[in-house]
């Protein structure tokens, strides 16, 4: 930190984005300031770049994108004991207030007064230096890379929806898209103990790769129904678990006829549609449970933790990686190339490229 | 029994039901002959009646309707140890196999193989006698009248409801629907000890009733919105768990407004509609949890004992008290008298009613 | 708050306390300054009076205890919203950090972090103000008394108690210990909708507490077996729940004889033995649950919620009331006067006794 | 099946065992005929074998022990769906009455009326067929060996610990005891995805063992403190969950201060004294939970489908294997090399040792 500005990509509206000299922000009391090594392009980073808002959060001024991160702390105020300067770190983005009631019942989520890295008007950390209250830093084992210290954000949904779905090893489970979230939601059932996974998509490339990071099989939900294409339709009783990321209105209404009778649900994908058919007779015939999931609360030192001895290597979700500078070229990849892009990220030093 | 015949309300096709003499069941080695004290009509026996069909349960030749019922043993197989001859009892009346997954499991709800009286081809008890394995009787303390051990089934569904529902005694609750079953779960909420109980109906009576029964308060759906209709708009954040016992597309479909973020409901009321349009969206934004509910499983014994040293008098969904032999009059009254009936109950020996 | 300095009792040594004049305390941005309208006196509170310290706690310098209270709010910081001026306020007495582990996954009570009224060093409220973080602070509904809300403080330990336990309405429940805390157990056991539900102690005056508060029976534990004193003796299956409050040796090696096979048992009651003789392989082959219990979390909301409707009066646990200027009187009286007394409660403004 | 008898280790008395000719069991109309390929010897069987008796069980006549067994189905009775002749299966050795509270509640491990294998006076296995109702037997996969459908016996035990544990694939875990039972509770602990996992035992091979099939480090506890032998005593907080296997009334003691605050103790192992000493107020004071754990319940299923894609090969806890015609060698083996034999298999036909 010789001076005290940093390279920042600056979205000022729809489509345009450039890198910009703002301040480096100076850590608080109870903040440290993290040199960022590595930074994911999420989908809502990008549903921000193409359409300046999503739902409720609309960008009204320049703001800073990005949330996926891992780094080094190189800087920390004097109330900070979980970290010190040079500790490798993940970085969870979202700070909670701690005394609401969602708080306090071990549902941070969802605090209404979260502050939560790129969304508006909240900068996020597509920059060389990002400041956050130390208590959403998490230490980096040895062994572990800051690339997959970025994805354990994404990892966290995953990981929050196999804790929602009450996912044991003996469950059968199928995810619905295999997207960046979807993929990682079955490595999350993976390091659940799950043998018996399936995935579904409509895109041949993520298809592969799921049958790559180990899936039993998958499907593609255009070419006939999910049972028939499982080989064994008429022996097939559903699906102990669905965790379902696309959300496509097709694929939530079809979960329901896809789980066993007392099967669970979990939704992921937030879906565009106002309202989705859906068949409730037989939800409630079936006596199903039915989960909406919200982010992710205490996820990060527990998949650090399961994650810290295995033998996954969840970076095979990341297809494409860019210098900060190129953010621009990054973020029209991920809006343009949805076929053969999963995961992007983002090296504000090029040299980690 | 001095004779082997008694009699039965038989039901040839929809809208024609007669009392006939029929055989007196006799008990297998497990079962118990059981003397039919009063039987309650449920909303499927009047369908039944209507319409002769439940969605794939038809019936196809005659049959005897009837499923909430108390009686007195009479006879019992030699391998009967649970329940003696004079023993007051509440029936459970659908017998599982105890062998499958679900059975295993305390899921007996689910088991499909499940014999389930008064669903087509299986007889129920608007009769004088009824032979079932007696592990589904329960005796009834000497304090509880047999007209709330027939009670007990419906309650049974609301008892169900809140534990699917995972309610505590600080929850604040709705329930959506104020026929039999959702005053029984508004009933079965105040067994688990909820103090803020709201009911939602558009008949009045049965608003009226619900109030008898101890709700905080009760909504006419058709008057506005819930929320408003609360006395305090602004600050509403919505209830903690909700049972929707209509199953009214649009009861169902405003739920997921009415529960607060990380809020539950209790899918009960089976809806006809084929599907529903619902802001699956919200759902997930808000991280619901959402349970179907199908009939119920260990009820018996937990709602006898919550109800025996109580001072909640279930007795008072009871609106109409009709002999066996006026059969035809009391279901003629059910399906024609929503507005002004609850449960009617039926007596075998008119001098009960 | 004519001047600066405040009425306050102060422990110097064990066995001597006085009353002083010191500051008033002066709220921080995100406190609340509370005028103590009633303030009950704790088993801690009387043992750190005795002894001068329980376990590690010791106490080294002078200490105000006290930590049971309710009061009003009468000054408030700068970050403070969710109370003002005015608001009649319960008071949860234990702040913690927010940021770890524990507090972010709902289990504040574990915070390591926490600071404790009246656990020394940090002062408690035997005074006439006292200042608090400001979400620690639940305002009382109209009807509901300042002596309830100072009782909050231990029929939380019951709350949490029945959390623990997962009790359910129709469980049989037996609380060992009628002292404030079994009381108030006992009381919550209603809450919970509970309706058998036995108390135990060796004090004839608490026995007959219980009864009034509407135990079912109660039990000498000196007279013969619990088993033989329930007066069906051959019947007698084991409670599905036992709550242990007296911290007494036998009492808590006989919960394991006192629970049906898979049952459970919550230890609330503290031994002063460094170690109990228990039946292990009892425990075992029952496949009991035997939970601990430290303090409580989040049961403030719940439980003014549970009790606002309700037609409970927990203040019948309240047997002396003292004015401040009294305390060593009243301390003396909890000390020395344990066959007769259960809660003893202080009030600041003596007008108000 | 030439003749009508078969070879079966009868057990006159203890020490005294040996191969007769008995008759080969008929099935019932729900039972099937079972061809044992293997079965293996537990830690109970040498104990009757011993010492005539556990507790209450009294070998009081002949006995055929045994209860760890695959095979092949050669004859059902006619009201037998789930298995047909030639399925290879599992067998779980214990039947249930699914009538009770038990059985009804998904709980039937704890059933009253159970007929367990091997448990006086009830006949086990040890034999060249044995009959038993089809629904507690399940069809090996093509993949799984008979030796893996025998252990899934002492596995079930590894698993119900896990499912009373609430383990989650992050929570660091010991297990204490590493016989067979410890051994396969490790390789349970490893199918729901722990990867911190410690084992502990006084013996240097089973320690060798459990290193083997994948634990993290291993512990003798006669060599010091356990906290001081991994290595870090200063951070070491304590496990998440600890298992405790073996029985040792010292292993029982300092499980309570070998878990962290919050943590979980399931305690497996059967302790042969009387009580034994624990620390009641720490485990009150950290807010333990102790479950303790009676043989399991729905495991088989879900053992054999977390088992049946997965890597692990829980075989190599087979130490030893013998003919059935060895018998009287296989069990004094089993009695007096426990230092050098975990689980020894016996099989009928010597051709398949």
């Amino acid at each position: 930190m010789e001076s005290n500005k940093m390279a920042a990509a600056v979205m000022d509206r729809p489509l345009s984005i450039e890198i910009r000299q703002v301040d480096i922000p100076e850590p608080k009391w109870d903040e440290a300031l993290v040199r960022v090594h590595c930074i994911g392009i999420c989908g809502s980073d990008v549903h921000y770049y193409e359409h300046g808002r999503i739902g409720r959060y609309v960008v009204e001024k320049p703001i800073i994108l990005g949330h996926e991160l891992a780094g080094t702390v190189v800087k920390v105020g004097r109330g900070v004991g979980n970290v010190q300067v040079g500790d490798r770190v993940a970085v969870e983005p979202g700070v909670t207030c701690g005394r609401c009631e969602y708080c306090k019942s071990g549902r941070y989520n969802l605090c209404p007064d979260v502050v939560f890295m790129a969304t508006p008007p909240v900068d996020g950390a597509w920059a060389e230096y990002v400041a956050i209250r130390s208590d959403f830093l998490f230490k980096l084992p040895d062994g572990m890379s800051f690339e997959e210290g970025a994805l354990l954000e994404p990892l966290s949904v995953g990981f929050h929806a196999m804790r929602r779905g009450k996912i044991q090893p003996d469950h059968t489970v199928l995810v619905t898209g295999l997207g960046p979230i979807g993929l990682l939601a079955l490595e999350a059932a993976k390091l659940f103990g799950v043998t018996e996974l399936y995935g579904s998509d409509v895109v041949a490339f993520r298809r592969e790769l799921a049958m790559e990071l180990g899936a039993t099989g998958v499907i593609d939900p255009t070419q006939g129904s999910i049972a028939e294409q499982l080989g064994d339709a008429e022996g097939f009783k559903g699906f102990d678990v669905l965790i379902e990321t696309s959300g496509n209105a097709r694929a939530i209404a079809d979960s329901i006829r896809l789980v066993k009778r007392g099967g669970t649900i979990v939704l992921v994908g937030l879906p565009v549609a106002e309202s989705i058919p859906v068949d409730v007779a037989q939800l409630v015939d079936s006596e199903l449970d039915v989960y909406g999931l919200f982010r992710y609360a205490n996820t990060y030192p527990a998949a650090i933790q399961a994650l810290s001895r295995g033998n996954q290597d969840i970076r095979r979700v990341i297809t494409h990686k860019f210098p900060l500078r190129s953010i621009k070229e990054a973020v029209e990849t991920a809006r343009t190339q949805k076929e053969t892009s999963i995961k992007i990220m983002i090296y504000p030093d090029e040299k980690h490229v």
